[in-house]
């Protein structure tokens, strides 16, 4: 059973996966993914992963064989573990719990070698909906708090497989991270009866300057204090508390902005490695009260996180935003799919309806 | 000029490089750091650096000569700028401000080949004894409030130039992190009137497990909720606030204990690259009220940051804090120094005038 600790001066909880207890040894000097001709995720190797507990099938077939379009498993060495309970504790003047939680992984597509922006947007949107689905079923789990969906793509940004695939950690507690969204959300809340990102999003959309691209329901802009040279942040541009209540067709269209911006950086920087994380409201009794708006992050691997930053939580920026939204901008003319699969243009009737 | 922007929601504040301002074709696919036969660091090539703000000299020598034992010059290229005025402003809803402050190097040996670890360890006391005077110095700077050191060991983990060096850099807020640990501190104190780091200081001399060394005036252990595999703290073990108080003979015993620290990683992981960071009392009217302890983190970069952690702040560390102690523990045994220079052993007289 992994345990949860909790940093006795910030607070800051880590797990600590006791089961994999890497040993020096496992820590080679250069940590190249072991690359073998072999792929869990691929069809017809659906024995090789936990039995699926998602999955969109357009033509039918049982579980855990080949016919899916999306497929979602449990992670085979899961950070967190589903059965169990809490069990608070204290170790003198420290506390830790069981390290109970969900771990899954989301197989975006059969193709191996597709990367999320290849995809046509339709796939992309069952992606998205089978990410929808995932939150709302883990939801009823009054165990948990918070439902993060992250993708790491490319080894320098931490991932393992090379199969294209996002992932999806519920935990017992709110992160960190989101419970200071949470108190920046409820803070501006308080003082201004607005939503600071609806409040943002007027500011963009009224200078232009780090706006990206944009439709009907989202938009796309890089941040006014990005930490990382081209983060970009995709959101709904009215106010939405929770991604999970996406109707059917903004999903069609927050996955046409979507695959639009991966395929802006993929052409502005050349198929970088990235990460990008969901920001939604925390599950239960601490959604209502907090006024969040949803949004992703999308963070490529440019530069290394160093000493000053992991001392200070303080970033150094070697790209300013508006240069980077400029270059963005001007990746549109080389779109790989433009007007192909509905990216940059109005989602067609059929997409909707295929979705 | 550099600008200081304030994330609106969290208020976490980024340095944005507007000089730097890399555009999409200077992020390679791979970032190798470019090793030429040149380096600016080493003796004889002074006038390659910006002028020296400080030096050890045992045998004399004019600045910007060789001759030197620790060189301290500005950084050649500068995070913030040392010279102007804060100036903040507002951009719509937006905070900023110029962005002051200083950015130094000190570089700790004359050897190009040698690393921090495998210095005498009066040798590395004088390093120790250049950072004290730079922030005693920098703090008479009202526009300064705090004073990061820190060290980026390998290309991993962040280093661009291979000669063993660390970096300050002082800022004109107290940067986030310090503020969740000030306010840690302080919680506690509120409570119990006492310290935490204190606290947890006592306890893991009781509990030993995650001890690592300790000699009479520092202890080396690793933290309860460890974020990374053999991260490793080192502090005082009386209180004691501000890195800049350390008397001579205590620099001699943490340079000491620092030293065999970063052998015992060095002969566990076979030289991992690292991160170092010191966390120290923000400067002038911050100092008194917040009961800080002082203490440095060594970060080896054993596994890569994905988007989970981005996400959550919430870490998942494969290695549990106890097993890692155990592995640090054992390799005391194979220390290369132990004995010679004073490494494991008490602090001989000479090696105290010396410094």
């Amino acid at each position: 059973m992994p345990e949860l600790r909790r940093d006795p001066i910030v607070g800051r909880w880590v797990i600590i996966s006791t089961e994999r207890g890497k040993r020096p040894s496992d820590f080679g000097p250069t940590q190249t993914a072991k690359k073998s001709g072999f792929c869990p995720f691929c069809p017809g190797n659906e024995e090789k992963t936990p039995p699926e507990v998602y999955s969109i099938r357009s033509d039918g077939g049982r579980p855990d064989t080949p016919g899916w379009d999306v497929r979602v498993v449990s992670n085979k060495f899961p950070a967190l573990q589903i059965e169990g309970e809490l069990l608070r504790k204290a170790e003198g003047i420290y506390d830790k719990m069981n390290g109970i939680g969900a771990h899954e992984v989301i197989i975006e597509t059969t193709e191996h070698d597709d990367d999320l922006a290849d995809l046509p947007v339709a796939q992309v949107a069952r992606v998205i909906r089978a990410c929808r689905e995932r939150i709302t079923d883990l939801s009823k789990d009054k165990r948990f708090r918070y439902i993060q969906i992250f993708k790491n793509h490319g080894e320098a940004a931490g991932a393992s497989l090379e199969h294209s695939h996002m992932q999806l950690i519920a935990t017992p507690i709110v992160p960190r991270r989101t419970v200071e969204l949470l108190n920046g959300f409820l803070q501006h809340f308080q003082l201004k009866e607005r939503c600071i990102l609806c409040d943002i999003v007027d500011q963009e959309r009224t200078a232009a300057r780090r706006v990206v691209a944009e439709n009907e329901d989202f938009i796309c802009f890089e941040p006014f204090a990005a930490r990382f040279p081209f983060e970009t942040w995709v959101m709904p541009k009215k106010h939405q508390a929770s991604f999970e209540e996406m109707r059917d067709d903004q999903i069609l269209s927050f996955s046409a902005l979507l695959c639009e911006t991966l395929q802006r950086i993929n052409v502005t920087l050349n198929r970088p490695p990235f990460n990008f994380v969901l920001h939604t409201s925390p599950l239960n009794e601490w959604k209502e009260e907090h006024h969040f708006h949803w949004y992703v992050e999308i963070m490529p691997k440019l530069t290394k996180v160093a000493g000053f930053e992991w001392g200070t939580g303080f970033y150094i920026n070697p790209t300013p935003p508006e240069e980077a939204a400029e270059h963005l901008r001007a990746a549109g003319a080389f779109l790989p799919n433009a007007g192909r699969n509905g990216v940059g243009a109005e989602a067609p009737g059929d997409l909707l309806r295929e979705v």
